[in-house]
């Protein structure tokens, strides 16, 4: 059972174009690995430059605007690899492609990490947080899941949202919520 | 709505002994107020000895450990207050209470922030680590929710659980799981 772990990876196109996406890294031994969905700009991209950065943001507006059509976020260079990484987020691993197992539906490109760096303390749980990714991953899967059984757990999520969000995290609740419903 | 940041609190008695209690901090503009429930030993603690550590750390271990009867956690010392903190914190505040508002119900504590400190890297959201914080929150409450209630939430969590926990998040789903059955 690997431990998962929701962060913000970035890429770039062959001519530099960075390109962000919320993903699970999957734990290896060795490092992690990224296992996009088939078609998605991050597999096209570690195709032609197989390097990527993994950025440790607890700002979920990221995440939530990933989805929502919001995917101008400020960027900073790394430090050994093109990609850049996000200027906000508390950590991140700068990641080189060390083996591709293609596949039909999810190819998985394993990483090894060349760098990592921490930018910002981490300052805890926050169970909204939480609930926005639920609902992020919750929205990426609409097309294969009831819009019932959604819209049901968007409501209980909200619930933690209500009790325990900033700002950013209501925010981001409020364009998940919003594309839901439109 | 001010934010509320879940992290491990140390207080300590007259006598030095240290107190670790997962708590929810609630954010105001100078700093953090802690509300802890009557009665309880944070409670007592903080009348006594009126100051305080946050620990921000990623193993929920000690979430589920501190509510089934496991509070031997390795400390480490603070810089400038006399309770300890978390060994394991990934970061941590120091906190001296500045004004008491007293509650027959829920007395607050606003502190204000001496001392932070980063000691690693935040690792990326994890749906586990989530999951193992709702249902330490749900096994706090059981004397206030319905068992059946508490049982299907913590069903629901469990496929969360079942995905993405590396040892350290089941060890403490296995933890929380074994209290709400016995």
């Amino acid at each position: 059972m690997p431990m998962i772990r929701e962060c913000i990876v970035a890429t770039i196109a062959a001519d530099g174009t960075p390109h962000l996406a919320p993903l699970g890294l999957i734990e290896h031994k060795a490092g992690w690995t990224i296992a996009p969905f088939r078609p998605s700009t991050t597999l096209d991209n570690l195709h032609v430059v197989p390097f990527a950065t993994a950025s440790f943001t607890d700002d979920v507006r990221i995440f939530a605007g990933c989805l929502t059509g919001r995917r101008d976020w400020k960027l900073a260079p790394a430090l050994r690899v093109r990609p850049p990484r996000l200027a906000v987020a508390l950590a991140h691993a700068e990641l080189a492609v060390s083996a591709v197992a293609e596949d039909v539906r999810r190819p998985r490109f394993d990483c090894t990490v060349l760098h990592r760096a921490t930018h910002a303390p981490f300052a805890g749980f926050n169970r909204a947080q939480a609930a926005v990714i639920e609902a992020a991953i919750l929205l990426s899967r609409r097309h294969m899941l009831p819009h019932d059984a959604i819209a049901s757990e968007f409501a209980a999520l909200r619930v933690r949202v209500d009790k325990t969000a900033g700002p950013a995290e209501a925010e981001a609740w409020g364009w998940l919520a919003a594309a839901l419903a439109g």
